[in-house]
């Protein structure tokens, strides 16, 4: 919802939100209400607790003006479910943190568990003295939700989650509202909140991590699909020669350039010798995990090493920087996909900019300058004049960012 | 903008457009508005002279209530100006044509020649008695639009028309309010009023002409892109390896499959002879050029009739109709393309409808069944699951329906 559409003790909320303590007289200049309007909207905001009087304003001539602030008491809980990890932050009405956490964790241990180990930790962050009690919970899952339903949609990676109540579970348990979303879509609206797309209206986020999502901002909004699986484009066919994906087709981007392809293809090249620098990272990592072995005093059978020890973006980032070819040839081989998707997307959704997240945005400017080389030599001048293609600024941080941004919008809607 | 966030006054226009006569009972509570504001509103439109009274509504019990409609004389001029055609409609406050003007034209001739040509056929309207003033003028061009400025940006294929002043020049010509808008838009918002996608929110529509783009409907409104060339799906690289296209590429979709590839296509195989059908109508049209120069007395030059000589898409649909396997096959191939195309988009969009449109929706049920094997086949099951891939209901005339709706609007929208 556009801010100007909404209701007026909604635009107070985000404002207080967004800018920190204001003055009465700001306020209501700022957001264009009348004096009685204003008056009436605050004091019944005060009364429900959600916002209160910080001393006064600097005068601005004539009488001194109140300034009001959200509830230092206000805290939301942010959480961003991962295909191997839970990241949670705990935020005041500003959404700055006030606890974080961040564990690994399997999400194809199903709901029960891993929302078990939510509430765990949510309950340390309550003895830690991060909140008393929540006032909305925001969370993301790896996976399609249906929005309206705050459920998973056939979620290909999260078995024994497809419409498990994950928000009237959070709800309940925390006696708050919550809200869930697809863990792409919030990255993109935290990077909006508080990265580089700071008030950009319309760009895609496009999160590169163990799989491939996009998060679609259009006219201010996060667009969903009338499924909930807009901007699924992990699974677009970029080669039909290419392997075959965990989805069953063949040559999706995906199993072409994500986290699990470049682990894949980065320990080829390290075996084989293609690639000196990854080749002597392995080489190191298989010693260490044998002096590891043997100092617990187990075998070190050399070939069951050798498959446990792999390679990440990591290495392949380093690896590259240090000028080993085979390293950015395959960071350039995986930006060329990419960028052909972009492409496409671009011409088709015109969009004002394209951020580059999750884990494999580590890559860096290598990886980012052969994405902008494929997008715009193949998008229609007009839709790339002013477009920049740039980095996330938020990173590993983007999800809860955007979790809390969703879940302090739940609760302000919720307090008319 | 959604119904429900419209003010009173728009929402009681478009009921009224869109399904005629209404006792003011009963749309007091359709629009569920009070007694006292329904009174007003109505009172102010037949004072604008927008509404009308039209005689007694049929008894619910208790009293009878007056029937009101849009005034009768209303009257909104829709242009749908293709590369090279302009057809033009007149109609009442219910859209439906008073007149239809249709003629061959080149949209290269630039904006004076057209637009002039344009006032030229609406003064035969005027004169044929169609409008005595015109309320709104709603157009389409065949180039991306400044929506907000109401001009062409940068239309690759109408020279001279780059930031033409169309909505000015058209608004003061007629003294109206104007709209200018994308040829691919208003077909998808034609399409949406009085064809297939009747109140569907989320859609594309697949205009597949002379060129090919596509008009996006998200949340029940045109997505337009931030410079206004959103669903600009043409010049998506389908084939590295394909023919050069007119925007300087190699590969693009409508390179390989649209109006002019397809008959470029056609051509090739009557005159080798690989398809017996087509090669008959070849000669078939041949002989009737040389049977008109003689009859004009001209040279019957050979070379130069074959040249002159071409097959169209209706060609293609009728050899495929015979059965000749050549155009079957080249049928197939484009849709292969456009369903390719389509499943990236699909993958990015979550739609709940795909339209095919244009000139090529005639290849009809071979085009279609292909299109839809390649979306089924390759985009994810939760986002085709209910996904209707279906032919354009108005054809030719989906454009200047929506260039009426887009009027109505308009004109509606300036009546507060």
């Amino acid at each position: 919802m556009h801010v100007a559409d909404a209701p007026p003790h909604l635009r107070i909320l985000r404002l207080l939100r967004d800018e920190g303590p204001v003055s009465r007289a700001e306020l209501g200049d700022r957001l264009e209400l009348t004096r009685p309007r204003l008056l009436a909207e605050v004091e019944r905001l005060v009364a429900a607790g959600l916002i209160a009087e910080a001393g006064m304003a600097a005068s601005r001539g004539g009488r001194r003006s109140t300034l009001v602030e959200l509830h230092p008491r206000l805290r939301f809980a942010a959480i961003d479910l991962g295909a191997s990890s839970i990241d949670i932050e705990v935020t005041n009405g500003r959404l700055e943190p006030v606890a974080t956490y961040r564990e690994v964790s399997d999400i194809r241990s199903g709901p029960r568990v891993i929302l078990h180990r939510v509430n765990d930790l949510l309950a340390k962050a309550r003895t830690d003295g991060a909140f008393d009690r929540l006032d909305a919970v925001g969370i993301g899952v790896p996976g399609p939700v249906s929005f309206r339903d705050g459920v998973p949609v056939s979620p290909p990676i999260m078995p024994g989650w497809d419409r498990y109540p994950v928000r009237e579970f959070l709800a309940r348990e925390h006696g708050c509202p919550a809200v869930v979303d697809n863990d792409v879509n919030i990255m993109a609206i935290g990077e909006r909140h508080g990265g580089v797309a700071h008030s950009v209206d319309d760009f895609l986020f496009v999160k590169i991590g163990t799989g491939i999502g996009c998060g679609i901002h259009l006219s201010g909004t996060v667009y969903r699909g009338v499924d909930g699986c807009a901007g699924d484009i992990g699974h677009i066919q970029v080669d039909a020669n290419g392997p075959v994906c965990s989805c069953g087709n063949t040559g999706c981007l995906e199993a072409l350039f994500s986290g699990a392809a470049l682990a894949r293809d980065a320990l080829a090249v390290a075996r084989s010798g293609e690639s000196p620098a990854l080749a002597e990272r392995l080489a190191g990592y298989q010693a260490a995990a044998r002096r590891a072995a043997e100092s617990e005093g187990l075998s070190a059978d050399d070939e069951a090493l050798e498959e446990r020890v792999t390679i990440t973006a990591r290495d392949v980032a380093d690896g590259a920087a240090e000028g080993d070819v085979t390293c950015i040839r395959l960071i350039r081989e995986g930006g060329r996909r990419v960028g052909g998707v972009l492409a496409t997307l671009v011409s088709f959704s015109n969009p004002s900019m394209i951020v580059i997240g999750g884990g494999l945005a580590q890559l860096g400017h290598v990886l980012l300058a052969e994405i902008r080389s494929v997008v715009y030599r193949r998008s229609l001048p007009l839709a790339t004049g002013n477009l920049p293609v740039v980095l996330s600024e938020l990173g590993s941080r983007a999800g809860v960012t955007g979790a809390a941004v969703l879940a302090s919008d739940t609760a302000f809607e919720q307090a008319s």
